[in-house]
């Protein structure tokens, strides 16, 4: 019941020595989604032991060099890997041409199908959904259009308590039946309440991954909530007004959100390279939203399974 | 007067978290030759503390995905880094849809221009002069038209000795004189021959850069005398049919042009993943032509300076 996020890349546009451009790979109950692929990706997720085979669905943010120009290099690798799985790949729609120019001068005959999913970044949007997980967009602000992700894990059934399937010796039939909810009768007909046959179901987790906007305000609502909150962090405050002007966030901004919205915990991400390090930054957020932390390529976040309470 | 290679990349078409696909820089006298661009080449560049600006021309041996990917992030970030000066790409002529992509979808108003020098793999041909190398290109045989590159160290005119200039008070139209190889003849009639007034010239250096060809015999013609060659061992001897199929060569052939060649160095690269470690290939090699070498990303191999002996 994995819920993990791995940073691949962690640089604004330009990359540095130690930081690729942006990527993360999301773990949900061991299926992998891929968000963003900047330059790169390929040989991060090689780096980080991450099994390339088991991403089924990319998610690319915006069509900005920095988080597409990994896309190419890991097309024609699944290809020369003989992949037979099909990828599923959600860009704007504008995405068209370029993958059409991928398919028609590097990638013929591939050995599997490359499907588009193209959207319009106009709205939020659900724009993925199976039994594990479902994703959806939320329209961001900058040059181009740009959407963030919202990763939720799909709410489980109750599950059926082992030792109540042994005692009152539960057909199938019946066990589907208490995971819908229902009471259960004994052939003598004494009725056994569900809460007694039953565990307590998981929270499920969510993500949202948000990068590439400038702040306002109406993110506090389609964040609300979320465990997990990777925001841009491109400026320090002081570099407010730049932020502004570039279509970026500060840190002191991705910690009001983060505290606003209620998140679980603050990731921060995206540095400009004018700042020698990211000290500063986190300081900044720390001081409005205390779970703030900047990511390193590499690093590994995970959301713990939590059980709900009982009533 | 530098003439040292450094490796970027040295994986084949498939990276692996220590080798990243093909790419190297060489150095001539300062000026940096970027030699094929696979992904994460910028990346490199900057791990290995080389000065991305230096880059004025930039080669690509054949449009495989493996050899060109990092092309579109390099151009990129020239341009959010103001680069004004131009950059010169050599390349098959089928580039031009490419690069005529990248430039309406992800480079509209670069800083900078970007110049094509189309080519066409059929013939030797000489692609590029300044007056510090020349840059000769090698048809070799593969899936798709490919070639080698030949850089050569332009001839340099005679040096004159300090000495000299302040024995006979030589002036600057008796310096290029003795440079172009005159005897001097002082007030007082005396001639000085030319000899005791020039230092000994360096002999020029050559670096061969072959990748992604099946072994033919004609490239020993190609490549004669060329101090140090870069070639292509994807296979171990053993394979030595596949390499033929996949249009590759194994290590001893790499050897034995190296040898027929009279080679100063050999140094081998692109190995195929299927072998875990490369030892196997370096001693194939060796027992062939002993000066072998197999490459790392991060290697340097510097041509030392040669006097001309004297005659």
């Amino acid at each position: 019941m994995s819920f993990i996020l791995t940073v691949l890349g962690s640089s604004s546009a330009l990359p540095t020595a130690t930081r690729f451009p942006t990527a993360q790979v999301l773990n949900v109950h061991e299926r992998f989604f891929l968000i963003d692929c900047g330059e790169g990706t390929q040989i991060q997720l090689r780096r980080f032991s991450l099994n390339m085979s088991r991403i089924r669905h990319v998610f690319i943010s915006h069509l900005h060099g920095d988080h597409v120009f990994g896309l190419f290099g890991l097309f024609s690798s699944y290809n020369l890997m003989g992949r037979k799985t099909d990828l599923h790949v959600f860009a704007h729609r504008d995405f068209e041409p370029t993958l059409a120019h991928y398919l028609e001068y590097f990638g013929k005959d591939l050995t599997y199908r490359i499907i588009f999913h193209p959207f319009t970044a106009k709205r939020p949007d659900i724009i993925h959904t199976d039994k594990h997980v479902s994703v959806q967009t939320i329209p961001l602000r900058h040059s181009v259009p740009v959407v963030g992700f919202i990763f939720r894990e799909q709410e489980k059934l109750l599950n059926v308590n082992k030792e109540a399937i042994q005692k009152y010796g539960l057909t199938i039939q019946d066990i589907r039946k208490i995971k819908e909810g229902k009471d259960f009768e004994t052939e003598s007909g004494k009725v056994i309440r569900n809460s007694e046959l039953t565990l307590l179901p998981y929270r499920p987790r969510s993500y949202a991954f948000c990068t590439d906007t400038l702040y306002f305000r109406k993110l506090v609502n389609y964040l609300k909530d979320v465990d997990l909150l990777y925001f841009e962090a491109t400026f320090s405050n002081k570099d407010r007004k730049l932020a502004r002007m570039t279509g970026h966030s500060t840190s002191v901004q991705a910690a009001e959100l983060a505290r606003d919205a209620n998140a679980g915990r603050l990731i921060m991400g995206h540095f400009s390279t004018r700042y020698k390090n990211t000290e500063k930054l986190l300081k900044e957020a720390c001081a409005v939203f205390p779970d703030s932390h900047v990511v390193e390529d590499g690093d590994r976040y995970e959301v713990a399974l939590t059980r709900i309470a009982s009533s």
